[in-house]
């Protein structure tokens, strides 16, 4: 079998058999940033202060689309995901925002890529909503920062 | 109004009205990279070399995930994308696949979230092929970097 | 902790964490009803009794929807339904649809959501199946008429 | 032919053909009422006054729910939304928060489904947050309050 | 250019691009065959005599997936489809469902997969309802009967 | 009851009740092919000697698809799929290509539609790609090949 575990002997796509795997209760928390002009992240602030859509609208999304990352990753089995949270720190120095999302289920299988997705769509989403006045933002340094239960046992990132 | 556009005058959220402007012919490019150990990269060609199906399975991810955007993304405009197209590029010192999307559209709004998602889905792909073997990869470095056609011109990314 | 459950203590939105749940049976029942024109459901009935193709579209729509809650509803969980059923029964003065939504599943939460995301779309889609004759239908009284399994127990609505 | 638009000369679903009829700029706003306890609604405002989030929440998912109306129902057009704004007005005696969305498109045919179906599932999710306080609110006075644009021409409810 | 144009020159998939083709009217059918035992072809017809919901769910479900094509066929254009209808003929010897279906768009490209999709969940759709008494069906002959509009003009399939 | 179990003793459709149903193991495999021009399948074997993406994303389509049942097929249940393979096998005399679909589930009900799925798509996918040099492809014989688990036990087709 190849190494990668979804590609078959004949390094064909397939999504990985987890048939015989054990249900138990699994966690992944997953982490990345939004670097942005000061500026840009003075606005939100400003917004949040008083109504926090900004940071609003992107939890929403991120935790929606770890709810459909069966659909866009396409590999990945289809989980009834028993939390999700996503938490959104601004920071400088430089201007940023640390997105993390904590996902967890009982299943055969891990929420590592529902965490990674969760990130990533609510970076997307803040650059959507800040991309009128700056169109530089990058987001990055998507990563798995932990996850548990399973087979493999836990994995924490040295950071 | 707010100089976020996808805030109204109060600050909540909404889809930013663009009836009134012109269907021009847009496009979009957007850019990522993951980065991984440098046998993981092997793995993937190796694989290549024969089969290609991480990176075909990651561009078909990348590319369903463009027609998805609105649905990811809350105020993101649905639109009849024209074209889509993704490069996966393997790369070496540090070992990395870099990843660029290009989005076309005749309409209303541009396609920078459409090519960001993209991106950003292609790359969370090939971490899930190949987290068995390292999950330690970091997706990053999504950002704009070009765009042309409606009212605000076009604008490209000094790198 | 906020009393509205979908918030944390910093009244964020987040997806509450059923992990530690028990597994039981669930059942939700919800209602619903579409007020119309006496002529309206007339043109119903008539079509009715020969085919009965609003009735059988809008109980399809109502089935569709409640598998789709989680996406609609944002800090829905996802569930494996177990089973739906929609009644539509058309009744007179005034002139109406009343629309009853039950649906079963063996899980860490309820399905009340499930039940009444199933009533207001099977009464959206009688709307937009009448609306060419009638667009002054109201749709209406949505409410959770019963639930039952779970730590909470048994609700049943006075009526 | 079927007065009922959706139903051809033998009472058969069908998705009404419109290819015939001319791109034109179109609007529809609906509007909708949840009813809750006293209390309920004290709970919103308090939440609402530092943060927002019940507001926030339903808002992002009845603006992404207006985008999903073909999907959930069944003869639906697929249109290109410009704009979905939603507002949501708390009220007291009785205890409610109204909903109004506001829905345009440059289309063939009009967008009441959609004002219609951002407004329940805007009032849906008040449901579904505040759900763990109060199962007794309820969810009704769904209507089209105005349209424009399209051969029919303006329509505007009498209330 | 490879010949098949949802391949680059280097073999790779991507979406073709269609920016520079001109909207003009499109219509395309499909056709389709579910071939099942003369038994499960009478259980439908007495239903259909009565209410039709085998039949009623089957082109609903056809409608709805001709709208969703481009989410399952990775290549495919999203589209705003302007008509869709289903037709479902029984017939005998050997016993059997004829499935047709007919989609309409004003667009840059034309709708084949959104007619041939609708004939196969259609016929999926008839097999699941009728799957606990025929488990011997067989869905095929799916096929395009025409296409028009489009610079590649008229196609009629001789049968 | 009527005898085709989504239909209640009213014929009317509805997602038959499976929450008494003991959770099994349960596979189904489901077959079909798609005909075509030996000149098709020439195109197709050089470009996948060479890079495998016609065959890839059909595989990739395919198994996406499977994910997809519930959504697609009105009276499906949800479930959480374990296990998608899909098999493409190029033949002669007559050109044509093999699609055998493999789907596992621990569940309370079968994975055939899910099988018959993934088949459908996968060949709607072929199409697609080879559509520019063969209108007249012909997708058929899509059927339950093999199923196992649950009360009804072991179904093998005869061939």
């Amino acid at each position: 079998m190849s190494q990668l575990s979804h590609l078959d002997e004949q390094g064909r796509a397939r999504m990985v058999d987890v048939s015989g795997k054990e249900v138990t209760s699994r966690i992944a928390i997953a982490r990345g940033t939004i670097h942005m002009g000061a500026e840009t992240l003075d606005l939100i602030l400003e917004d949040k202060i008083e109504k926090g859509d900004v940071f609003s609208v992107a939890r929403v999304a991120g935790i929606m689309a770890a709810k459909k990352t069966a659909e866009l990753i396409p590999m990945c089995h289809p989980l009834n995901l028993t939390a999700v949270k996503l938490e959104l720190t601004p920071a400088r120095e430089p201007a940023r925002v640390d997105i993390e999302a904590t996902v967890r289920v009982s299943g055969k299988t891990g929420v590592e890529m529902e965490a990674m997705t969760a990130v990533a769509v609510a970076g997307l989403t803040i650059y959507d909503m800040c991309k009128a006045v700056d169109r530089e933002m990058t987001l990055g340094e998507i990563r798995l920062a932990k996850k548990s239960g399973g087979k493999s046992g836990t994995f924490i990132r040295k950071e």
